[in-house]
């Protein structure tokens, strides 16, 4: 008997990784969002519910990321069943946490499965960018590693132009994300349009580095190449209150670097420990109480599976 | 009883591998340039004599590069004893194969040798790049290749900066040297000052991808990535005469990628085997005769040992 109903999750993801802007990209361990498909009786994608947006996401589904990548799977396939779906958002939105890609990649792993998963995951993407595109534009540096786990080298738009690097096995992430929103648009919008060609030296030098870094396990050398870029957070640092601050007490605490989490503003600290990550999560979230501001922390690593029908 | 005759051998190297400009160096097996010190009556240095310029660097120590080098070892190492200089130069003036950078370091392994070793080949590096600040910067993307050997991740200019990348066995390489002169000055001169924020995003994607595929030892890869470079190229091509032609006829006859050999006029194309660097340096030679200009070719591979004592 063919299954009725299938779910996923898929994990929040950073793009950028600090000096990667528009390049890397890598997934977190938690949190994610959840969507469950069900065939309903309508062709096409219905969306029967979202929870956890505070209803701030489009229920039409040609407006949601999800309905859009859940859509293009079915096209794909040629499919002309009905599915509805429901979608458990446990990102919060504009956090540069990958909250939009996240819903897309969930809902197309959750109809492949549906379908009897007639599609690989890395055949998967180009409907996860579909939905992606909706809100941002098409790129990968978030859906790709929500998709296929790790962290990621963005070339392309295809699966075969994003490349797995490796990472050292004690490598942890400590997030914050402070109660306040920096919407995507508004992030790129303060971006220099040309940069001096120093500035580009000084970018590629520091990728290299990372890179290579990655490649040898050092993850002082990791954090460093991270922390390096002289390009995009100069421009977006007036968006992230407090970010020096962040940066000062988690590198007090033991982190060893700290970058934007996408397009903010969420920050991630790399630490080499669970115990450290711990530390460094609380002491980051104490300079925003201290501000009067909330915010949400969490220690995490890397996660190498991305996202999984469960 | 002290020697009174040293003589160092220092390969030629190419800056920027095409993609990496200013942070990438190699060092070619050969050609080079060797430099024998030995003890003179007066203090400081002289030289001698130098073969194989057609007359037009100076003798002038202080106006030389590997008198600048010569001397700033014997002041690092708080020597006042009186050294003269013989300079045999292999490699031809302004021709994008680290020529100044050759001498230098030459002549600080000479020196150095002749004192008794006072200095690790690492702790030479400023020595050699105070030479090769006379003529083109303090850069070590020539230098440190050349004095190391291998190829160089550039990311300071002391050698606790320069990281040695791994590649592939069968990496050989091809070469063509028009007889057309491209002053550096100029080559740098012809730079954009600014570059779109789009063109860092490419150029910082493929270096990222060059470094990952010399860790994969994917040969194919690495020469696509060092071919992708589409900021300094484009601003130089008009000063390589013949460049499109001799990339084309390069691949046809088997060459992986072309790039201009640092500031240029020589064309370096990447090849997998000495059969092919052979058939493709012959090729390319083949482009500027039809064309009624002189050129010198030569196949060649990396050279892992740099510098050496002789």
């Amino acid at each position: 008997m063919p299954i009725t109903r299938a779910e996923a999750f898929a994990p929040a993801s950073m793009g950028n990784v600090g000096i990667g802007f528009d390049i890397l990209g890598l997934a977190y361990q938690e949190p994610g969002d959840r969507v469950i498909a069900e065939y309903w009786d309508q062709p096409g994608i219905q969306i029967a519910k979202i929870e956890g947006d505070g209803g701030r996401l489009p229920l039409t589904a040609s407006q949601n990321t999800a309905g859009v990548a859940a859509q293009s799977v079915l096209s794909r396939v040629g499919a002309d069943c009905g599915i509805s779906l429901t979608i458990y958002k446990g990102l919060s939105l504009e956090s540069g946490m990958g909250s939009s890609a996240a819903s897309a990649v969930a809902a197309a792993m959750a109809v492949n499965a549906l379908l009897g998963s007639p599609l690989t995951k890395r055949d998967l993407l180009p409907a996860c960018l579909d939905g992606e595109a909706l809100v941002s534009g098409r790129h990968a540096d978030n859906v790709a590693p929500c998709l296929l786990g790790g962290i990621v080298l963005v070339t392309g738009v295809d699966a075969d132009h994003i490349l797995t690097l490796p990472y050292p096995a004690q490598l942890r992430l400590a997030l914050v994300t402070p109660e306040v929103a920096v919407p995507t648009a508004q992030a790129r919008a303060v971006l220099p349009p040309t940069i001096p060609l120093k500035a580009m030296v000084s970018q590629t030098m520091h990728v290299a580095r990372m890179i290579d870094a990655l490649y040898r396990g050092d993850l002082e050398a990791i954090a460093m190449a991270m922390e390096s870029d002289q390009v995009i957070e100069p421009a977006r640092a007036h968006l992230m209150p407090y970010l020096q601050e962040v940066r000062s007490a988690a590198k007090a605490a033991g982190a060893l670097g700290v970058v934007i989490s996408g397009a903010g503003p969420t920050l991630c600290a790399v630490c080499d420990s669970d115990t450290s990550a711990e530390r460094v999560a609380f002491v980051m979230g104490s300079v925003y109480q201290a501000a009067g501001m909330g915010a949400t922390v969490r220690a995490t690593q890397i996660c190498d599976q991305g996202a999984r029908v469960i």
